[in-house]
């Protein structure tokens, strides 16, 4: 398994080869995403959630993606001290992405390497995400169940709490809900809800249309916990479990799947074609002489990546 | 100007049009990217550097890039919050950006925004980011000068300072450094600077050359402010200036243009053939369709890639 997923990570002809022999094996696994800022103590939450499904004889996989570093590949703390906790136990398997290259390809590969853990046999996926940044939103947004964490102490900046992650959360986690301020969390949480357009309107502004069939007579539940001590975590598996549920019916989840496999293909599209492209349209060097020329204003960028793709093949 | 990144922002042909006819006056202004995570009070700091140029007699261009929201368009409540304190000075302009649809386009989107305000005189224009997700990172990439922003009291976790902000960042500044733990953030600042591979080790694993060149003898300094009051604002300029002036220096200057237009070069590329793809080769329904028919496991989505980009023009 950890094979397969350094082999997908590295995105060569392999790579495709084996994602291909291993689809059809893929599917069964619950895909739970888990996002919010940084410091809201996700990882401690997605270990309590580990244990816990693990204490049901559950086999889980984590995908941990660890955004912000295109040039040393990640977190230079965190990881290490994280793995210790697990070792032990191969009922649960972890693996920290760093993005690879600062261009495209983080949510694909993130799908990727969930449908490897998928295919594997693994009864539980958990894709754990920084949740502020548009590469996260999509990872996310793959999942079949979207946890939001939030925390006490940062609400006293209106940013804090956006309208985007209030609309792709299934459910809301206030974890460290011992400190000061977790009912002030929850009170934004309800008066975010109440003006945030409704599915149905924002479907309507441009949104996927499964969306309006996704979350409609579904109110995301606020469930506190303090993963530190594993308080909340029953009733976070019993809030996901509700949200399962729900999905099963009206045919919900298959909707939910069929969006969620639109915009996948959509980014292995651009993703495969860009590669394509480089590969055999534009060299290192003629890259670093056009952005040379741009740079100087000899040329303009527009009527260049315009020329480059009327020469791919005249697509008209 | 407004009407001009409105029509940059549709993204249309008028767009590419407008861009290709206004690039010739870019190329003068300060592209100052400031970011950090959210409740770092970014936006009271990026109005306080604003005015601090306004008294120096320049003009400002703000484009706050607003991440999360694939629906409804960006932040509920903080950006009509914060247009009030400027609406009365011509000489600050502030675009707030949300995303535009979820796939790509942002860091390009955002970049067109900048030139059109760079291409209409403004002498300063900040990029304005959450500095946590892949996007964001590539915007502020593009700057000349990128700030990143932290701020007491998140530092319990080992998650918030990550590798690849420290990389980016040409200058550090600790906001809200009137509260506990200024001196903290400062200590894990130098910590981590002394642990991250060199600039030319990162250029070596893979980072753009022109990077070991960038910041080679450069320590980023490390300047305290106090946003809601202004204190260190008068810092971050000089802060801001001794970069520049080093940057002037055995043509970092240049080679950081030339680099950052090979990132955004490769990134209108991708985003270009995207939508040309998309407009040619895949129809709404024929996307819905293909989903459906990965959803159901009746098609693997690696094949169907490989044969939507080989029906192109098979470009070997």
């Amino acid at each position: 398994m950890a094979r397969g997923i350094s082999v997908v990570e590295d995105h060569g002809a392999q790579s495709t080869e084996l994602l291909k022999a291993l689809f059809p094996y893929s599917g069964n696994a619950v895909l739970l995403g888990m996002t919010g800022s940084p410091g809201a103590g996700k990882s401690t939450l997605v270990d309590q959630v580990a244990h816990a499904y693990r204490k049901q004889g559950k086999t889980i996989g984590i995908v941990a993606v660890d955004p912000t570093s295109p040039f040393s590949g990640g977190a230079i703390l965190g990881d290490r001290i994280r793995m210790q906790s697990h070792h032990a136990d191969p009922g649960i398997y972890i693996r920290s992405m760093a993005t690879r290259g600062s261009l495209g390809g983080l949510a694909s590969t993130t799908a990727d390497v969930a449908t490897v853990l998928d295919a594997s046999g693994r009864d539980i996926v958990m894709i754990e995400t920084v949740g502020v940044g548009q590469d996260e939103v999509d990872i996310v947004r793959l999942a079949d169940v979207t946890v939001v964490v939030l925390v006490p102490g940062m609400g006293d900046d209106v940013q804090t709490i956006k309208a985007g992650i209030m609309e792709i959360a299934d459910i809301f986690v206030i974890n460290k809900s011992d400190r000061e301020g977790a009912e002030r969390v929850e009170r934004e949480i309800r008066a975010m809800q109440a003006i945030t357009p409704s599915r149905a309107n924002a479907a309507r502004a441009g949104g996927p249309e499964a969306l309006a069939v996704r979350n409609d007579n579904w109110t995301p539940p606020i469930v506190k916990t303090v993963a530190s001590t594993g308080a909340g975590t029953a009733e976070l598996l019993a809030a996901i479990e509700k949200y399962r549920a729900y999905l099963q019916q009206d045919g919900r989840a298959r909707a939910r799947r069929i969006d969620n496999w639109r915009q996948r293909i959509a980014e292995m599209l651009r993703d495969a074609l860009f590669q394509r492209v480089l590969a055999y349209y534009l060299s290192e060097g003629e890259a670093t002489r056009y952005a040379a020329e741009v740079a100087e204003h000899k040329r303009d960028p527009y009527s260049l990546v315009e020329k480059i793709i009327d020469n791919l093949g005249k697509p008209e």
